[in-house]
C-alpha cells in the first residue's frame, strides 16, 4: 500500500509568478525519499476559501498526510493556522510557552539592530503565531513562526477521516531547518507509517536524442522481465537526459537489468548511473588540479558554476571574464590578427583563451567559452547560438569544439555552461587514462 | 465580476521535485497582466485520474478557464490530450493536415542530424500528438506537440458548465512561443471576456526590514481613503522588499495615494516605483560606461548577471574571478602584504580588487567582492556572511563596504550578487548628481 500526500502552497507572490516556489518541489523530494508519494502540489493565494477548497480536495482525494508552507506570519493575510483549524473542526488556543518563546527570539533580534517600533503590532503578532488548533503539536519555530502538526481524526462534516496536516513556515530556509522535527512529530510519523520500502536510481545521459531514448526504453520494456514493476520517468535538461526509477525494494534485480540494458545499450553517451551529477564528477576529476576560466559568451557562468561548491577554493583558481575583444587581447594575450582573421568566435580564438588563462592564472587546466548568445550579434557562417569551446589540460594540445545551441539567449548560457562542464570532464577522464 | 483560471502542470519530474516548474508561475504572470485571476496552480505526475480528480476540482471552483501545461508528447505517458477529451466528454478524432504538419516538422529535424531510427514508432508518435477533441480548435506547433484550445461547454456529467480549456506543451520555450496564438484562440478569447481593467504596480525597496514595512502598511491603512479596494501584497527577496498592489481602474487615484505616502514614508529604501528593477536601472546607469568586476566570493555572478542582459557588451568589458590570493595579486596587483596584514576578506583588498581590475582592463567603472560564503573559511571576528565590497567610480575615491549576510552558501552568494548591483547604481546615482 502507497501512502499518498498532498502539498499546498500558499502565497500570492508565488501565485502570481512573481517568485518561483522552492518548498513545493522541496518537500516532495523529501517526502518521496521517505517512500511517500506525493499526489498534488497546489500553490494558492492568500484567500482562505481557496485554501479551505483544496483541503477539501486533498481529503477526498484520500491522501494520508497533506504538508502547507506559508501563511504563519504575524499579519493579518497570514491565514493558513485558522483555515486548517477551521477545516478540521479544532478549537485554536493560545499557547503560553510558546508565545513567550517567540517572544525571547524577537527580542533578541531587535537587540542586534532590528526595529523597536510597533511593540503593541508586534505583541499582537506573536499572540497570533502562538495560536496551536486543539489536538496538535506545536513545532519550535527555526525563524519567528513555529510550525504545527494535526493528527489525523474526525472530519467535523462527517464525510471521511481527515488526514493528518503539516503546517509549515514559507521561508525555505524555515522550512528545511524545521523538517526533521516536523516529520518525527508523532502526528506525523503516524499517518505516513507503514509506506512501503521504496528505492530510486538515477541514470544521466549526455548528448542521447530524447527519441533514441524513447526507443531504448521499449526496447527494454521487451527485454527486461520485471519492467512493468519499475516507474520511470525522462526528463530531458540543460541537454542531459535524466532516467528516474523508482521502485519497491523487491524489484532491485530488475532496475538492475534495466540500468544494465540501457547502460549497454548507449555506453558512451551515459555518464552516471549513481546519482552524481556532472558537478560532482567534475569536482572528483579536478581534485588535485588548478583550473582557470576564461569565459566569454557565458560571462561568469562557468566559473559561479564551480564555485558553488563549498570546497571548491582547493581546486579553482579563478579566472577571466573575457567579455570585450581587448580583455581577451590584454588579458588573455589573444592575438589580435586571430580576431581580426577568424572573429572573435572560432576555435583558435578559443584554444589561445583556454592557453592565455591557463599561463597568466598559473593554472594546469582551463576552460573557455566564446560563442554568440544573440537575440544579435550573428555574422554569415555563424548563427546565434555558435558557441566554441577550448579545454587545456596538461601534456596534451588543447581541445576545442564548436557546437549550435538552440534557444534564447538565457538557454544558450545555460546550456553552453553544461557543455563546458561535460567536455572538460571528458577531457580530464582521457587524460587520466 | 472578476474571471478565476486555474493552472495545472503535470509531470513526474516536476511533482517529485527534480526540476523547478517554470510554466505555472509564467502562465499565472501572462493571465494576471490580461486581468484573470489565478486561483490555484496544481502540479499533478503521470496519472490521468489524478489530472482527471483535478480538473473536476476545478470547474467545482467556478474558475472559467483551466490552461494546462506538459503531457503532449509522442510517448504512452503523455495523457493530457485524452484526458481532457474523457473529462469533456468529447471523442477524439485524427487531424489529417496536422499530422502531416508535425510529420514535415520532424522530417526537418532529421534532416539536420537527428535520428532516423524507429520510424514506424515515430508515426505512431505523429498520429498521436495529431489527435483533437471534437469541437476543439488545435494550435500550431511550436516544438512538435500542437496545443489544443477546448471551448467552453455542457459537463457530460450534467453537474454544471465546464470552464474553457487550454492545453498547452510542458517546453518553456514553446509553451511561451505558442501563447499569443493559444491566448486568442475564439474558445480561450470567449472564457476570458468580461474581465474587469485591473492595473498593477510594483514597489521595490531595498534596505528596509519586513516589520517596518508592515508598520508602514499599517499607517498607510489609516491615512489612505481607499486602501480597501487596494490588493495589496509583500515580498522579501535577495534583500529587496518588493510592494505588488493590484486594483481597478477606478482605485487609480487611490494607489497613487498610497505610492506617496510610502515612498514619502521610506525615500531612501524606495528604489523604483515603475517597475523596474535594480538591473534595469544598473544598464541604464551604465550606458557610456565601461564596467569590470573582480570577484572573489561571488565566483562570476556578478559578471554572469550583468552580461544576461542583450546587449551588455556595450558596457561590460570583462573581468576577473580571483578566487585564489595568488589571483589577486597576480592578475589584480592586490599587494600581497595587504593580505597578509589583513586578511583577503577586508576592505582594502576589496578597494584594491575593485581599484587593479579598473587599471588592467582599462575600465572605468568597478565593483568587487571578497567574503566568506561558507560553510568554512570564518576567522577571528570575521564569521560566515562576512562580506567586503568595493565600488571604483571616476573622479571619486573607491567606496567600500563590509556586510554580515544571513543563510547558507548559496543566499550569501546570491545576496551579495544583488547588494553589489544596489552599491554600484547608488555610487553611479551619486556620481551624477
Amino acid at each position: 500500500m502507497t501512502v499518498r500526500a498532498g502539498i499546498v502552497v500558499t502565497g500570492t507572490e508565488v501565485l502570481t509568478g512573481r517568485i518561483t516556489d522552492r518548498n513545493g518541489p522541496w518537500v516532495a523530494e523529501q517526502l518521496f525519499a521517505l517512500g511517500v508519494d506525493v499526489a498534488h502540489i497546489i500553490v494558492c493565494g492568500d484567500r482562505p476559501e481557496d485554501l479551505a477548497a483544496e483541503l477539501r480536495f486533498l481529503a477526498d482525494e484520500g491522501v494520508s498526510l497533506i504538508v502547507t508552507t506559508g501563511g504563519l506570519g504575524p499579519t493579518a493575510d497570514d491565514l493558513t493556522v485558522a483555515t486548517v483549524a477551521e477545516f478540521t473542526g479544532r478549537e485554536l488556543h493560545l499557547d503560553e510557552p510558546l508565545r513567550d518563546h517567540i517572544a525571547e527570539i524577537i527580542r533578541r533580534w531587535q537587540g542586534r539592530g532590528g526595529s523597536e517600533s510597533a511593540s503593541a503590532a508586534t505583541a499582537a503578532g506573536i499572540d497570533k503565531q502562538a495560536m496551536v488548533p486543539e489536538g496538535a503539536q506545536s513545532i519550535p519555530p527555526t525563524g519567528t513562526a513555529p510550525g504545527v502538526a494535526v493528527p489525523a481524526g474526525e472530519d467535523p462534516r462527517g464525510r471521511r477521516r481527515l488526514p493528518a496536516i503539516l503546517v509549515l513556515p514559507g521561508p525555505p530556509r524555515e522550512l528545511q531547518l524545521m523538517w526533521p522535527d516536523a516529520i518525527t512529530a508523532p502526528p506525523i510519523d503516524q499517518a505516513i507509517v507503514g509506506h512501503p520500502d521504496m528505492r530510486q536510481n538515477t541514470i544521466r545521459m549526455f548528448g542521447l536524442p530524447e527519441a533514441d531514448l524513447a526507443a531504448g526504453l521499449r526496447a527494454a520494456h521487451d527485454a527486461v522481465p520485471g519492467y512493468d514493476d519499475l516507474e520511470i520517468t525522462t526528463c530531458l535538461r540543460r541537454g542531459e537526459l535524466e532516467i528516474v526509477t523508482r521502485y519497491p525494494v523487491s524489484a532491485s534485480g530488475d532496475y538492475t537489468a534495466l540500468s544494465n540494458f540501457l547502460v549497454g545499450m548507449y555506453p558512451s553517451q551515459t555518464f552516471s548511473t549513481d546519482g552524481a551529477t556532472i558537478d560532482d564528477q567534475l569536482a572528483e576529476l579536478l581534485t588535485g588540479r588548478h583550473i582557470a576560466t576564461a569565459e566569454s559568451c557565458t560571462g561568469g557562468m562557468v566559473a559561479a558554476r564551480l564555485t558553488d561548491r563549498a570546497g571548491s577554493s582547493a581546486y579553482v583558481l579563478g579566472g577571466v571574464v573575457s567579455y570585450s575583444n581587448d580583455v581577451k587581447i590584454n588579458s588573455l594575450g589573444v592575438p589580435a590578427s586571430l580576431i581580426d582573421e577568424l572573429g572573435a568566435v572560432s576555435e583558435p580564438v578559443a584554444a589561445a583563451m583556454a592557453e592565455g588563462v591557463m599561463a597568466r592564472l598559473g593554472a594546469d587546466t582551463a576552460i573557455s567559452t566564446t560563442g554568440i548568445a544573440g537575440p544579435g550579434g550573428e555574422t554569415p557562417g555563424k548563427p546565434v547560438g555558435t558557441v566554441c569551446f577550448g579545454i587545456g589540460v596538461p601534456g596534451a594540445p588543447t581541445i576545442t569544439r564548436t557546437l549550435h545551441l538552440p534557444g534564447d539567449r538565457a538557454a544558450v548560457r545555460e546550456r553552453s555552461t553544461t557543455i563546458a562542464f561535460h567536455l572538460l570532464a571528458d577531457a580530464l577522464r582521457a587524460a587520466a587514462s
